[in-house]
This record gives structure tokens, C-alpha cells and sequence, in this order.
């Protein structure tokens, strides 16, 4: 088992494999995995069982290993305020952006080449996918000179 | 052998990746499986002989194991009437959308890049084919809270 | 989204391809997954986060979807009880027979040719890996003539 | 769709392949698919659902394309007489010999490298997996002189 | 051996896998296999050598296993009658359509998606490339109710 | 088209690709082609329908290709003289050897891992399938200095 | 060993797969083989050291092998005669044309779906490649009646 | 171990494949490998961990490999001059042009087919990715005649 | 750029998918890194050139992203002091043991199926392989309850 | 083009990948390639015609780029001197051991996984194959201090 807060070997290789500008795709239970993703991006599947596991772990631990430069979700037809998007502004560094699309909107960004992850989640909430772009290290590691 | 209704490995595989908006083609013996498919769909043969399996077999499992928001059928070329499809009427949920394409529009619709599964049947029937788009699954399990 | 308890494409297609007499590994998140098991199992990461996803969770869904015939846990060197069999023992279903081999013996069982799908976990307790045996299916689906 | 009574593009592709002495297994719904059969095998899962297809469907079938020489099915742990077992018997042709093995025996049978295409059903019978060997072509064809 | 007219594995997978408005390609031994026929063709060599196997051999054993309903052949130059066509012509079935193309003309036909299994023959007339278009089975077996 | 007396793209990278002591399994159609040679070997199919091609068509183009020091045939159970044998003898060169092996020798002889490439053919005449032994071209080529 | 002029595996499976028009470069040490070629070519590096192979060789030896129907060499920028382009016309057949292109229409030229197969050498002379465009075997061979 | 100041078998393999024109991009420790390089390119991860390897360690082996005909950098926002850019023209052949393009100028050109090699490094200096031309060997070799 | 210290893909993602026994070599420069592993290993090269990376280099990183419960290096023929292996010891955790075996019984070592990952750099010392062994982590992450 | 003496992309990147004790095979145009080399090895095949590419020159310039610390040859069946074993001898380093095996000895040498790397050449000399051990790169590059 690593050392690091992060385990998952596939994920792992996939983000060391990205860089400023290219977006990882945390999907809820509903999303079209399949059809409204890039074939070039790395699909992972952690849709074990209904709310196992949500988008909301993956959140918080993806937020422990890359910067985090913006987020887009995907707003209800009516415009309607959706609770997890709440959360997601606490997990998220507040230097990040926080933007919506309509659901058209948003399948044509998850699917544009700049995404390079996609991870499946059993997240049962509507509404509850999210788009990352990942942005820069530029400070020291902790404890190095 | 699974408990579940549904126990194909490669269409349980291809269903799970899937979502709201991908769609499956479920083809009659005639249909031109290698042709007029998105080369990124799966594509699972179930056509043995003719009339095993039937299209509508497995319709009625597939309806046990997702949620069907839509279907389209093929027209024949003079507008006639299929009783085929009058079963599909009665096989897929009330809350579904049944619509009709003429042949060249019905391989359009199928070959888009939304379709990502093909299970290819025996079925003898002219005019069978069955393309479904795949709805939402917001309701709890039965048997959980 | 599926209707089933189990969402996870791969484990599904993986159970779906096997049968009375293979065997299913959960593993925790210290078991060497790509050295002691079999080149011909299938293998699926859900070890996301230390404690995310559990053995626990994986092995109660699991028992929603195929029947369990027997299972094998690893003991101590000291042959100390250990708390999470206790609660295996609960979640499997009471025909189940439930043994335990030493370390290495336990790593020569799960790397037999019989292991047909390995699950990695997060689970951070000690010794909690399990070895499941599937067995048959034989009584009519519920709501099933 | 073809003019022969097979249509299965896979099982066509693996008999046309093997010849004299090679073996093909029907498999019952509960056989173990993945674990029990050799990996230069070609695996084709036609378990769509309980009872379809079933294994009397496939042998039929493959009688009027295959010439089979023998078939070993498994046998019941008390020698209990099978029903399908005397299926098979009017099934196969009246050269075919037809011999029980028991379980493991069975196995070692189904494992062993002459096994070159592995069938799935979905038939929910016990007892019900049987081997074929192929045998030989030595006459005209019907209608050629 | 199979009890089947045609014997060839790969041939009899690449026409199960397709159907109506599928169309298969016949080259002569001067056609550019690789660069003018599609990259999601199936490529069949049987052109062993000069005059073996010859286009009419492949015609007429494909004619007993798939429904032909057009064909195109290429033209010369000069438009000067070739007389294998008209052997064409007597091989194909009377109610298919038969037509011509000039050399670019008929490459691009040949290397559309709808080529989907290309036989190389050995051939040695020249202008003997016949690119079929399948049609639909729709009476039943001989032999069967 | 090639200038040379053999055509076909496989069998002559497999022949290249080959030297002293290599073998080649010229097959009938009754052989059994995918469990009775080794997995490391090129598996050609010429076995287009019954007759066509022959080995005899064969091993006449290989002839013209490769230098044979040996060649091995199968016996008949009971040892009768079979006729294709003869024509064989006739075919090759006359230093190269020709001996006989009992049906299941025969086998073991062409699993062994030196035989590279295996032809199946149509071949109907029963008893017809022959081994090659390559030799060393030791002399100039015709025009060559 | 081959009994033929041209011994490579890899570029008889490429010329024997090819046919009338399809084109093969012939390209010197400092031609970008791998970004100026179409994805779908076979590359084959005989480019072992400098001045070995080189195209002259590879010419030559090709010339034996295929038809070839005209060729293409690359001018220099102050159109300035070469005089291994002098040595590349008495090396074709006298029925063959032969013309230049400049640096970029040249590599268009390369980089077109008709090329199926690139010969990298080691050949140090600037502005030596060559593109072959393959003809018509319409002669009967050699010895053969 | 080699001989030559180059010793990583995959850059040694992309470098051998490429020529005049191709490109070889060093990556920063920041650039997005996996979406703004094509698909086509041989991607090489040498980002072992922060300043492991840098830029300027692969710029000086690579020129000791390959000629250098031209090279771009990626300029600040703010047109400011970067260090490291300086560090750059001193390891470039003094024939080698150096121009600078902004972000996403930058990114079209990585990504652009001509690119052939992608070497991600643990580079912790911003705007340090450098995109090189290569050129034409024509002199001999040191110690050659 | 990932957070961690390790930011190499393939070895987090061979990392990530080993455990508890599983082992990790970091090969010196003239270690027969294709011959002397096991093909079941994931080969990274590190070796860019002669001493970069060094094998201190890599271990130390590793340290802080595995535990690390022993290590086995490679002793002189004579039985003579190797610093590296002071070096190592001290770079080590204390807890770790440390031993060493001759080259041939080492080579046995590291070809063993435990061997999951094998790391080639350019460190040009000799005698500097080791073989790690990975332990187990059971204390909690810092900054976590 | 690179500007090392050896320029063949395979062949760097599989002596790259070797090291102390890996063997590389330089085999004559008769020796058997495919079936007596280890299916672990890469295979590369320079035999482009009789006499082209010869084992002498492959055999100089692998000697400029890696160390050669022992070498086995082929002996004839009566043990007579093969002249192009004393050129061998001239162009091995003075410190490589040089020894001979009767034909199958030889085979068995070749055959072992120490053998990496397979070059074929169109050597027409008899006897001519030759095995080399690679040796330890221990001294400072030229020109390096």
C-alpha cells in the first residue's frame, strides 16, 4: 500500500500523465460513460454499488494530490440551485473558478480532448458530475529546501 | 451463474459503462452488424440460428436491467404497419417515446456515436430492428431505504 | 445507470464469465495484488482511499449477486481471532463453509488457477482479506415461474 | 444473414478452424466459463438469461454443420440418471459414442488443449454441460456430384 | 471439416457480421489490396498463385451461402465488352442488379465503409474485380417448416 | 502481383522468416488446424471449399520457393498404401526424404515447436496431409554470378 | 532460405498485399520516416548503418520482384541536377516515367494513403529518395506455359 | 550498457525513426503530456520527481545524437525573458534558429503531427518546454573516411 | 505536476498495484534488464545516460512512497566492501534488513515472479543493484485522525 | 539520422534494454529464425537479398556500440576450419573468449532466454551464425571527463 493519500494505481498513472489544462471527469451513477467521453482519455470505474463511491470522496482526495485551477458542473434545466455544488465550492482550493453548462453544454466539454480521466462513481444525486481542469505546481514540496 | 435477471458478460459490461443518452441497437437477422455500426460500440452476437435469439427476448430482459426512455424503430418503405412493433408498444415502459425512421435514417441514427452496444439476433422478422436510448435510474432499489 | 445492486462493469462481466468452483479474491489494501494472484484473473482497483472502498461493502454486494459456496480467510501467525472474520461470518450466507491457511498458504490459494476475479481494496484492517468460492444457482428467480 | 442453418459469426469462425479430434463444449448456465476451460479457447457466451438458449438449441444446431464423432457429459455424484443425458443420446447421431465423467473428471476433460471452442448457455438443468468431439467429412456434399 | 459449402473461417465470420447493403469485394490478382479497400475491411489472401484461386470460384460458393442483390464490376478504358462479366452475369442470381464503373470510379466504391470482407484471389484476367452488395434472407431452410 | 510463383503475403513472411529445420504442415481438411499445432506457428487458410485448394496445388508453389530436405507423411491405421502418397513423392525433390507416421505421431510431429506454418487447405482425400522439413540453399541463383 | 531474389518477410507481406497504384518509398537516411509517412504503411528499417543499406540496393532488387509503373524522386531547391537520379532512371523499366517534386510536395506525395510500405536505409547521398508506384503483372512467368 | 552518450532504448528508438523535420518535444514538469501532444508521438517519462530529470540534462545528450536545425520555447504572458531560455541558445548548435511562441501557439505546434517524440521531465522551472527541429546528417563520421 | 514526491506514472501505477512481498529492482547501468527479469515485471527506463538517474537517486524517492521491509544487493566475487551498500544502509529504514547474495544467485532473485517492477538507470558504479522487498503500512497517514 | 555509428531503431532499442549476459544472435540467411530463438527476443530482419546484409558487417558496427565479452560460433559436422570464424576472431575485441558448438549445441545456445535480440542477415557463407555475450561498460566515454 502507498504512502500517499491517493491508492488507486490507474488514477495515479493517469494524473502523473496530465498537466496544466488537461481535465479529469468525476461522473455520477447516470452519466454516459461510454458515449460522452474522449476514447483517448482513461476511463475508471469506482461505480461499485449506489453511493459507493460518491463524487464527493473523490473530490476531496484528488484535491489532496493535483492543483486544481477551475471546475465546471452541470446546472438543471431550470436553473434551479443544486445542493452538492455547495460542497463542491468548500472542497475546492478557492483560488479554483466555479462555472456551470446546461446539459448539452457540459457533455461537449467532458468530451473535447482536453479530457484525460474519467471516474465513474455510484454517486445516486442528480446533477453531481464535475469537471476539472488542473492547473499548475509551482511551489516547494513540503519539508524540501 | 449470476442472480440477476439479465447473464450476458459482455452486455452486463457494455450496460454498466453506459448512461442517460447512450443507446443500444438491438438488430434483426438481416441487419448489417459490421457496417452500419460505430466502430466504438461493443458488438455481442447473439444471433445463433434463425429466430434464437428473438429481438424481442431480449427486450423484455434489457427491461429489466436499465431504464428506457426512448426507442425507434425502422418504417417499412410504403409506411405499412409492422405488428412487430406493436409488441415493442406493449414491452417497453408507458413512459417511454416509441418513433419511426425510413431504412437509410434508421442506419444513420444507429451508426451515431451515441450507439454503444449492437447484439446482433436471429430474429426472422422484417422491419425488427429496435434502437433504445437509455433513461435515468432515480428511484431507490427495492428493498432499500 | 444499472437496476441491480452491483454497478461495476468489469466485475460484473468477470462473474458473469465464471461458475461453480471459481473463485473471487477481495483483497485489503496491503495484499500484493499483481504478485500473488493469478496472470489470468481479471483484476479490478476500488482501492481508492485508505478505508474507501472496505472489503465489508464489497462483500455484501457481492452476496446480492452470486451464491457463495465457501469462503477462506488469512489468519494470524499467532492464530489470534480476528475481529473483521467474526463480521464475515454474518455477511456470508449460513450454507457457507468458512476456513482460514496461514499467510502463504492463503497466498497459494489465491494464486491457483481458480481465481478468476481479484478486487483491490482500500481496507486498511490487517488479515482481512477473503477468498470466495462460487457455488450454484438453482431455484427459480423471484417473480419467476 | 447467412443461408446456413448456424449464424454465429465466432462459433463459425472456431469449428471451421478445428477438425478431426477437436473438442467443443456446451456449457450449462452454472459451468465454470472462465476457470475450467483451456485459454486458447475460443469462449462464446450465448447466456443471455435462464433457459436461453438452452444446450439442446446449440447441439441441434451444430449437428446439421459439424460431424461429431463421441460426447462425454457429467455425470451426478450418485450415478443418478439425467433426463437430458437421453436428449442428448436422440440428439447426437447413431455412430457418436456418449460417456459420463464425473465432476473433476470432467473438468480435466473440458481443460485439456483439445477443447477449442467453449459455448455459454444459460440452461438452468444440472448435469446438462457436454463435450463433442468432431469427427470426419469423408462424403459428398448434398447436391454435388 | 464443416458440412458447409464454404470451409474458410475467416470468410464466414466476415459475412455473419454483416447483412443487408453489406458489400463484399472479389480481387483480381492486380488489385491494391491494402490501399484501396477500406482499414475496417477483413482482408482474406487467397491468392496462392497465379490462377488459383480464380474470382469465379469465390463467386459461386458465396452465391450458395449469401443473398446477392447487386454487383459492380470494373470497366476498361475503352469500354470494350470483357467476357469474364458475362460469366458474372450467369454465376450471379437473375435478380440481381449488375453494373459498371470505370477504374477510379470503382475503387472508390470499393474502398467505402460498406466493403466489409475483401478475397484476394489470384486471378490473372484482367478487369475481373466483382465488389457484391448483399441483400436479405427471407424464406425459410430448405428443409425446415 | 507479385513476379514470383508464390503469392500469398503470409505464407511468404512466414516462409522467410524461416530456416534449415523449420517445418511447414501442408494440412487436409480434415486435420485438425487450431489443436493440433503449436500456438507459435502462422496458421494460413486456403481451405475455401472442398477440393479447392488441394495440397497437391500446394506443395507443388512451395517447391518452387523453398529448398526441402524431408517430408512426412500419415499412415493409414492399417498400413494400406495411399495414392496421394505416391503423387507426393513425385512432387518432391529427389534428395529429400519421405517417411510415415501412425495418426497420433503424425500429430505430436506437427505440434512439435518446430513447424512454423500450417496451410489448411480442402483437400478431400483422406490420409493427405504432409510435413515439410526445410533445407539450405547452398548454390548461386540462376543469373547470379 | 528463399529460393527468391528478394528475402525479407516483412517486404514480401507488404508487396504482396499491394497491387496497381499502390505506391512504396524508398527513403534515405535523413527522411523523416515516421512523421512524413501514412500510418498506415508498413515501415521496414534497413537502415543499419551509413551507407547500408542503400536505395540503389533496395531498387534493384525490387525491380526483380514487382512491376513498377513510375517513380518519384525529390529536387533539389535550385532544381540542380542529382546524379543518383541518373543511376535511379537506368535502374527502372524503360516503360516506366519518372518525375521530381520538391522538398514539400514530395513528402504530400509520401504521406498519401497510396503509399503501403516505406524502406528506410542508410543511404548518405542527399535527395535519394525514391516513390515507386507498382503496375500490372499481365505476362504469363517464366517456364510457365 | 551502451557506448553511446545516449543510452534510453525508447528515446533511441524514436529518434532512429525520425529525420529531417521531425520534432522532439522536452516537456516542463507542468505540461499536459497526455492532451496537447498527438496521439501518434512516443511519449517517454523520464519525470521522475521534482528537478529529476531537468530540461537542460536531455537538451545537452540529445544534441550529442541528433542535429538540431531549429527550436521553439514557450514565452511568458507578459513577453518577459526566462532565464532558462538563455541557458537554452548556449546548448543549441549555433546554426539552430530559436523562436518563441505564446501558451497555446506553443501547445498547436506540440501538438501537431511533425511531433514525434514527447520526453516528459521532472522540470520545476516554468515556460522551460523547448520543441526541437531536426536536421540533416551529411558529414561523415569522426574516424570514418 | 501530481503533489506527491514520486511523479513517474508507470512506477506509481506498478507501485500502487504491488504489496506486501512484492519487489522492486533499481538496476544499475550494466544490469541485463531484458533478460534477467521476469516478463510479468513493468520495465521503466530511467537510464538516460551514464549517471542519470543514479540508483540513490530512486531510492530514496521510493522510501518516502513505500514502506520498505528488506533489500538484497549484489556482492563482489572476492567478498570485497561495496560503498553504495553504506550508502544504501543508511538511506534504508532501520527496520529494514539488508543482505547480500553473488551475482548469479542475485540475478535468481530479481528474475523471481515477486519481482513486479524493475527500474533501469544510468548509475555507472558497480555492484549497485538492490532488490527491494515492500512491508506493510499500518499507521495512519500524517494530518489524518 | 542519428549521428552514432549504429542507426537501426530496433536494434538500439533492444541492446539499450540488455545488458551483462544478454546475448545477441547474428544469424547466416540458412538458419532457422523463427523456430529456434527464443519467442522473448526481438527479431529483426535484415536479409534483404543474398549477400545483404552480411554477419561481418552487422558484427563491426554492434562492436563499436556495445561491449562483447564472449562469442560462440557454429561448428561443421568434421570439425574443419571455417574460414570466416578467422574473421571473427580479427574483429572481436582481443579480450572476448571465442568458442564453437556442433550444430544442435549451437541451437540450444540460441534458444536460451539469454538471447535478446535475433538479427537476420542474408549471409550466404555456411556456418556463419554467431552468439555474443554481451560484457560491462566500466571505463569513461571518450571526451567525457
Amino acid at each position: 500500500m502507498l504512502k500517499t493519500p491517493l491508492l488507486h494505481p490507474e488514477i495515479l498513472r493517469a494524473l502523473a500523465s496530465a498537466g496544466h489544462g488537461s481535465r479529469v471527469l468525476i461522473a455520477d451513477g447516470n452519466f454516459p460513460f461510454s458515449t460522452e467521453t474522449p476514447t483517448t482519455a482513461t476511463r475508471v470505474f469506482l461505480n461499485f454499488r449506489r453511493g459507493l463511491v460518491n463524487v464527493t470522496d473523490v473530490l476531496e482526495t484528488l484535491g489532496q494530490t493535483i492543483p486544481i485551477e477551475a471546475a465546471i458542473v452541470m446546472e438543471t434545466p431550470d436553473g434551479q440551485a443544486v445542493p452538492i455544488h455547495e460542497t463542491y465550492r468548500k472542497l475546492l482550493p478557492s483560488t479554483a473558478t466555479l462555472s456551470a453548462r446546461k446539459r448539452h453544454d457540459f457533455y461537449a466539454e467532458a468530451k473535447a480532448p482536453a479530457t484525460t480521466l474519467v471516474i465513474a462513481t455510484g454517486e445516486e444525486r442528480r446533477f453531481a458530475n464535475i469537471l476539472l481542469t488542473i492547473g499548475v505546481v509551482s511551489t516547494p514540496l513540503p519539508g524540501q529546501p
